[in-house]
């Protein structure tokens, strides 16, 4: 899969990383494109995780998940790669991601990685 | 975060410290502003806990509550300050405390803060 | 709490006292009155126990339930009381009561009890 | 409770009896009479078991079903006969039988028995 | 059951086979006829798995759960069948087969098989 | 389709006749027999009706339901049988009746009938 | 039906007398006494009404409805009287009152009343 | 699209033709083939109708749904053809019927046809 | 009530002004103050409007919906007062603005009005 | 808004011409960009008609709807001008197409434009 522009993500300190608690993400407006038809994918991505030293920033996650727009990515790596972006950016203590995305064939799938 | 009149709160002995037990609050009417736009923030609170030798008065947990309608704070702030003044407060077994936020730009997002 | 006429709960004799099993009883139609206002509370009770040697008699529970119809008590207090009642009278293996408040200024409440 | 003619419940090869794998029927339309009161109750029956070396053939377990419309039948007693007479029939890994009954006095009432 | 020509099935290799993730294919369109009457019998079929070094291509998987709609098949054996076949093809790490068949003579059913 | 004894259905005075309004009795607890197969079929009874003189006394309503117990009859049949007894027990302005009956042969089938 | 005291039902100036419009009110938590067993009764009370010139006093509408606590009333009686005793108080231009009861004898209840 | 052999479709007479009452099968279990790529479409099937003199014998209308399975048919000619075999079968006073098709191309369609 | 700023609102041109057509706007993120207890209210507000010449302009919809935010408004004034302005600003064909208010004393309420 | 090229929309004969019947189809895939701030919108698009001489061909309104994905569109403009599309394609009987689009600055926005 090409490479996404992930340094544009940013992140912020965690405002209580003396304590373990958990964010739950969940972004319903996902595209990108099949990289064998060429044809328009759409998922629900959501991504939860338990922070340690810092935190996702919010609108350059939002520009991030836009940035797919125009990717060929399959439904197995993209969601692997949004969780390497993240764990990258962030190191969290735990991290999952699923892709939830839209019927093709008659077949409805979901993907979900975890870190570590 | 600017600090809230937590002093407020208040708490009533509980009536069967002798039994662990579970208490759960959910309260849809809460409101505060964004410390990065000044626009407002709505979200649903929930508190569940098992009490040591206190529990929460309710009607002092509506007027707490409601004392964030013009504080600017973070989700994940936020999430993290009633669960630490409701501890100071009422030093329970076991308590959880979720902010569940409504949407802003297209990202859906839980902060769930657990003690200990 | 004023004390409830518990002695008119009835109970039978377990028909298969040689296998562990559960039962579980959603009593919908629950009132009784807020000591603090005078006022009606309404909950939804829900009570699940492995019976050991006895079960309780179903018309004698709706009565029971009945009976705070008048009776003052608080969330907390009402919930553990019912637990109370029911271990002395059947001695459960295990017991857990249940009760699911309505809104009372703004704020939803669920007590949760268990035995042992 | 008179005995029900389980004789006539009929069981066939589990065609993978070399891997572990459950089966779950669910039943909702199951009556049988109050031993009490000699009227109706209503049920919906789940069997939810892991086969050893027999599965229970549907048609049997069907007309087995039928055969209580007539029988008096507590709640509790019930649900645990079903699951003495499939256990008798299958000898399964793992069984259980759970019935959930339609209102009476205001209480729904689930028992759910297994085996072993 | 006759043998399904399951050498059509395809896969394709794991993208990232360095992380354990897991993929779930949901295919509500699944037919069979069954073996006793002759009549068709309609399922969804529910595929969990973690990948080890290969993944199933999807449209090999589509038209291979299609291959059954002429098949006679009964509950158990069928969806055992699509377990054998998926997982001599993939050799994963864990995986989970789900059949959940319509209503036959008041009683709905589900098979769910696993490996290892 | 064999006579009901709908004799035994019994009627109260209208308490407002001044005033047109509508009573809705929703009855999940309905079986009868096929009369084509002699098996068992279950239904939700649904009466919606304008008073005029009479309302309907549910007791009764009750035990009426119930004796179609061991009766044969057709899902169009026995829904215009109930409309035909109520509306001579109760001569309504306006009456309804609807039988939802449980799938058979894989058809899901509701009768509705209108007075007048 | 014994009368309910409605005299301390309250109304109050509508602030928008000029232009027809819709109130509704849902009140969930009202129960009375079966005047057949002397057995509490619980509905859920709507009322939706084109007020004129005078609405209903929110406060004084929840001490109405509790004073039915201790009232024994029928379902078609009691919803009745709480649209005759709110029509006499607010002469509104259309006023329709909805109880909806909980299960009796396997049979649920709803009456609905209309004025004009 | 190739003819079916409704001639199969059988009747029976009517047993309230007397006074105009409304049937709705629905039928969760119907297949056919794409005429354009020869896969599997399916639909749930809704037919709901005013009888005149003849209603549909249930058998013969799951045997006649059950002959498209290897029938081309797009989803607009095969829902109006099911409504002129029934319509000539029947001569109904009212009937329509629904095709509602599972996803194709990321579009659910659903088609439906009345006479008259 | 104390008049709204509702010179704010603003509007741009209807894009498609020679046909009819709805526009349908939901907002979940509405508070205002009790003016009788100084107390937060929650609401949604739903818009409805067939335009004519102009449509509201989203973002000034947002910031005068806002403008609530300390404002003292009964439930009936505040919606019809939403209703005034909007008409005032943009002399739609057709306007319904609803309030759907959360539960104070046990009643939930809703409002709606209508223009013209 | 910048012409779509609606060319290669395409149209097939209507099958039964001789009938009124409805179609509808729903596509919960659409995105364009908002033309003000050059962000990503998504939609869930629904057309219902009935044809005359035509139907639209599915496979080209797929395409259809994908050629949105660059395109700047405003809500009320781009489900009218879907309209204007179709209308012209096909000159069917009767038409709507709803745009239910995704939250916007805490606004759900809903529209619905017909033709005739």
């Amino acid at each position: 899969m090409p490479s996404v522009p992930s340094k544009d993500l940013q992140r912020v300190p965690n405002p209580h990383a003396d304590r373990e608690y958990e964010v739950d993400h969940v972004v319903p407006e996902f595209t990108c494109m099949c990289p064998m038809t060429g044809q328009p994918d759409f998922a629900t991505i959501r991504i939860r995780y338990t922070p340690d030293e810092r935190c996702v920033e919010l609108k350059s996650l939002k520009l991030y998940l836009w940035s797919y727009r125009d990717q060929g990515a399959f439904h197995e790596a993209v969601t692997n790669q949004i969780l390497d972006d993240l764990v990258r950016l962030l190191a969290p203590k735990r991290m999952v991601v699923e892709g939830d995305f839209m019927v093709r064939g008659g077949i409805h799938t979901v993907v979900e990685a975890r870190h570590p």
